[in-house]
């Protein structure tokens, strides 16, 4: 694994409201609001960065609205950065590693692939390979 | 808060087996096992925290020992390190922030003063003043 390198990205919470959750982590926890974003293949949901640092540097957390309060079952994931995602995927594979979602190469956005794997528990972890690099 | 630092700590994960998911994570995302302890209060557990670089500086998983399979709801959380965590606490009390438990100063440990709130989601947010600072 040396040649590949690797960066926890952000965690994921589900919220109902980007605002509130916006106010309420930047007010009474010195949070910034990094980046917000809509998902338009995702009903237009709304999707907030928010953190103690630039994301390329330091890890934050993703707000996505529409998931809060719990009303299902908990959907919060890590995100990891890796340099080298098909090649990561080849090992995965060979170890027998289920996967969420197989890897795909997005034609928008700021990932060049991405990949859901699930965990021995059940935790699905996010694999994405940045166009910029693990620090961007 | 401009007095106050903030720092991401740790994201908790649920697992049944510290050992199945640390050799997972290390043999197939080259995370490193940073630490180990048990926690007698809770029957024993072990806790391990895994990742790309020492506590102090990076960001960890803390792999909780038998909270896996999600057989319960997901009671994984964010770990925030915070410089003063009594005067915040006194902030979030006026703002009528709910607390999962109140703040303590436990006898032992690398912890000052420990206290998890609840956000606006219900998600379990905790708070660590470290007796070492922010970054250690």
């Amino acid at each position: 694994m040396s040649d590949i390198e690797f960066r926890f990205r952000h965690t994921m919470m589900p919220v109902a409201s980007i605002d509130r959750s916006a106010e309420f982590y930047t007010r009474l926890l010195g949070m910034q609001v990094v980046r917000l974003r809509r998902e338009p293949d995702r009903g237009g949901r709304n999707i907030a960065y928010i953190g103690y640092g630039d994301e390329g540097t330091h890890p934050v957390l993703e707000l996505i609205e529409g998931t809060g309060n719990h009303e299902e079952t908990w959907s919060g994931h890590i995100a990891i950065a890796v340099s080298d995602l098909p090649t990561l995927v080849e090992k995965l594979k060979a170890a027998d590693v289920k996967f969420a979602k197989p890897m795909t190469k997005p034609e928008t956005g700021t990932n060049t692939y991405l990949a859901i794997i699930v965990d021995p528990d059940g935790n699905q972890i996010e694999l994405n390979q940045r166009k910029g690099g693990i620090y961007s």
